[in-house]
C-alpha cells in the first residue's frame, strides 16, 4: 500500500537528516520525498510516498510525532486531496518518427521545451496516473535523463 | 551563491539519509531537495540546492564522491540547463476580488485545479523566478498550503 505524509518542519540544519535516518532506519525504502519552501520561512513541508502496511507505518508516524522540529504528521492516504509531480526527460528521435513523437507528446499532455538535433527536451505535471501513461507511450523512444520531483499533495480545502 | 547539484544513487535503503546527514554535518541547509525516479528502477536521483561558497562545496563534493551507493555528483552551475519546479497552494478570495485573482493567476502563467467557496487551489511549474514572481502577485491575497516540490535540472544537450 501507497501512502503519502505530509510532514512540516521547522527549517533548521539536520531535520532532514533525522527524518530520512528514521525511515532507513526502518528498513523503508521512500518512493519519493520532496522538502520544500512553504508560504512561512522557518517552516519546511516535506511529502513522503512510502510503501508499507498501516501497523508499521503507524510506528513510524508516532516516531515522526516525537522527533523535535516535526510540526505536523498527516497521512493523506483517506482524504480528498490533489497530488502533482513534475518529470523533465530527454527523448530521441529519428526523420521518420519526429512529428509522430511529437503529437504523442502534445497528446499525453506533455510539452516540449527544447529542441536538439537529435532529442526533445520534455516536461510534463500530472498525477502519478497520467504520467505513468506518458512514459508507456515513450517507451518504444529512447528515454534519456529522466528526472522526476516526487509528488507533492494539498487538501482540497 | 546558491548551486545546483545533480545526483545519481543507487536505490537502497539509507542512501538519502546518509546523503542528507552529510550535508547537515557540514552546517549547511538545504534550499531544496528532491529524490526521484529515474529511467532506470535501481538508481534514484537527487536534485539539491544549496548556498554556500565554491571552497566548501568542494568539498562537499568530495565526501559524496566517497560515499558509495552514490554513481555521479554533478554541479549544474555553470552548465546548460533547464531548471523547473512545482508548486501548489490556496490561495483565499472574496466576491469583489475573485474575478481579478483568477486573472492575475492566469497572467502568472498559473493553473486553477479547484474552485472552493472562499479559495482557489492553484498548480505552478516554471523556472525560479517565475514561481517567485506569481507568489508575489499573490501577496496581497491569502496564500495557504503552499508545497513546492523544489528545482529539478536537465541538461539540455
Amino acid at each position: 500500500m501507497r501512502h503519502t505524509i505530509l510532514v512540516l518542519v521547522e527549517n533548521k540544519f539536520g531535520v532532514l537528516a533525522r527524518v530520512a535516518g528514521l525511515f532507513s532506519a526502518r528498513g523503508y525504502n521512500i518512493d519519493s520525498l520532496t522538502v520544500g519552501e512553504t508560504e512561512d520561512p522557518m517552516v519546511s513541508r516535506m511529502t513522503i510516498v512510502v510503501k508499507g502496511d498501516d501497523r508499521v507505518l503507524d510506528q513510524v508516524k508516532k516516531q515522526l510525532n516525537k522527533l523535535i522540529d516535526i510540526i505536523t504528521v498527516r497521512d493523506l492516504k483517506n482524504d480528498d486531496h490533489i497530488d502533482r509531480e513534475l518529470m523533465l526527460f530527454k527523448v530521441g528521435f529519428n526523420q521518420k518518427n519526429k512529428a509522430q513523437l511529437a503529437n504523442s507528446i502534445k497528446k499525453s499532455g506533455g510539452l516540449i521545451l527544447h529542441t536538439s538535433p537529435k532529442s526533445f527536451l520534455v516536461q510534463m505535471v500530472g498525477p502519478y496516473g497520467k504520467i505513468e501513461a506518458l512514459l508507456k507511450n515513450m517507451s518504444e523512444y529512447g528515454i534519456k535523463d529522466l528526472t522526476r520531483t516526487g509528488r507533492v499533495a494539498i487538501t482540497k480545502d
